[in-house]
């Protein structure tokens, strides 16, 4: 398979996923590939969920709900409520649409179907070119140490609401998951164009995916540039615990530390004119843009400066 | 434990559950004890499904959807919409509500729980104080053979409409199954006030309940009246293929013949004032009352014959 021209986007769930749907609409149609993070995988009411790999599946085929940041849009809530009335648990929200996609993939997967092939199936049903894998079709699972004892990951993320202080973070089963052999194909061939690292968090977004057999390895010896862009924005997340969980594990709470953080691999940074000073310090080619992504425009606007970045090095 | 005044009703779905929802409102709250028939239950989607156990929940509750006919009212059809398009089976349609409660009983049985105690928490969470039992807690699956082949009950049911001409019922898992002992006491105790054969299919609705072992026997041991209410009005099923099947199975499509069919238990035959001729000749007392149940005082004026020609009899 010729991947000539072919960009590798490495994301987690929401901030990921907007640049992924930047580049999605700034590439020819099928150049995107997307490894998705599925440490956040999680069994619940007996149902497969795949958080990362969902969102990417709504943000890219326009069904994402912008106003809640999560889930699909013209979503409705009947299941929900009529749980809650028969005892069941409601801490984490299944709208009746994404349902669906749950209860479909469940289905797929006890009869023997591999997560990728589920995955590819869904995307294409949704009219979506660009691909979107899942890291592994083996289980990984972000766990983490924290003054409140080990958690799973949806326990720390969605119940305690990322209240806990995290110590350590595992990824149970990584050492047994398999990488996608098309993920590795791409990282080898010398026609890939470039590797994009979303702006996701680097400690539960991006490291389940390096830390799968392989995956790093091939990072560090991939012939495409490797730009990254700052999940940090004037020393700060956009949303979730990033920040917060840097200070927790003795990092400096800055966009030049998640550049240092990926420093066997990275080959340009990206980072928001309001970290200026904060990567200054940096030995590698950096990039100042605005990485805030608002609007439909501000994705493309990111996607476009991404990808002349990693021409101009190639 | 006590079952004092206490009416046993053994139901299938639609037109059983209209009957047993006319006894709980006419009797003591905690007076009614409904069996249910689960030989339409299946697996669908991954899901438990048992038809004629939700749909004496949804009526009882006053969850039922009078529209339809079947599921819940007020119900959204946003997971269909969405299972349709990613490629799923959609013959069997699902509301979002309804999907609830398969979808926690799906969990509950998984995790070991037995079904009877699962539907006894989901009627108490609803409210009901009526008694809603499967008739067993073991897997009975009702299977016919049609001129279009074996038939699972729902592909017969919902997905060929009941089309098929069948030769012969056959309830798998029934040898093995247990009854709930609760009823087979309740069917031994002297103070049973009556046990009542709902308007309900005989052959695919009552049937799989007499087939589980123990339960027909002690119907004919009982000491208290079985009143059976026809389910043929006029000469014809109100809905479903009652009289298709009885013409199928070599029976006259009349009200006597399910009467006769229920002949080593039954005590009184309640039957249609349009089916006096047709039941003439039975030999055991009838009482012909206005049978068809349109409103709620329908239900609960022939809930009240239903009971007066028991205590009539006892």
């Amino acid at each position: 398979m010729s991947v000539d021209g072919k960009v590798l986007a490495l994301s987690g769930g929401v901030g990921g996923a907007k640049l992924a749907l930047g580049l999605y609409r700034t590439l020819p149609r099928d150049a995107l590939m997307i490894v998705a993070n599925t440490g956040d995988d999680f069994e619940h009411l007996g149902l497969a969920i795949c958080p990362d790999l969902d969102t990417l599946l709504y943000t890219l085929s326009d069904k994402a709900n912008l106003e809640l940041g999560w889930g699909r849009r013209d979503e409705t809530w009947t299941f929900m409520d009529a749980l809650e009335k028969l005892g069941g648990e409601t801490w984490f929200r299944l709208g009746d649409g994404d349902l669906a996609t749950h209860v479909e993939r469940t289905r797929r997967l006890a009869a023997g179907e591999r997560l990728s092939a589920i995955m590819d199936d869904f995307r294409r049903r949704l009219g979506i070119a660009a691909r979107i894998l899942p890291m592994s079709d083996d289980k990984v699972r972000t766990r983490l140490d924290t003054d409140r004892g080990r958690l799973d990951f949806q326990d720390y993320f969605v119940r305690l609401r990322c209240e806990p202080i995290v110590r350590r973070i595992e990824f149970a089963g990584a050492d047994a998951a398999r990488p996608q052999a098309c993920v590795v194909a791409a990282l080898a061939d010398p026609a890939l164009r470039a590797v994009v690292i979303c702006p996701s968090n680097p400690f539960i977004s991006i490291d389940p995916i390096l830390v799968v057999p392989g995956v790093r390895d091939a990072l560090r010896a991939c012939r495409a540039p490797v730009v990254a862009v700052s999940p940090i924005i004037g020393g700060k997340a956009v949303k979730g615990p990033t920040a917060k969980m840097m200070g927790e594990l003795g990092l400096p709470v800055d966009a030049a530390a998640v550049a240092r953080y990926y420093r066997d691999f990275l080959d340009i940074y990206i980072a928001d004119e309001a970290d200026r000073g904060a990567v200054a310090g940096l030995d590698l080619p950096i990039t100042l843009a605005p990485t805030l992504m608002v609007t439909p425009e501000d994705r493309e606007n990111l996607a476009r400066i991404v990808l002349a970045a990693a021409d101009r090095v190639r």
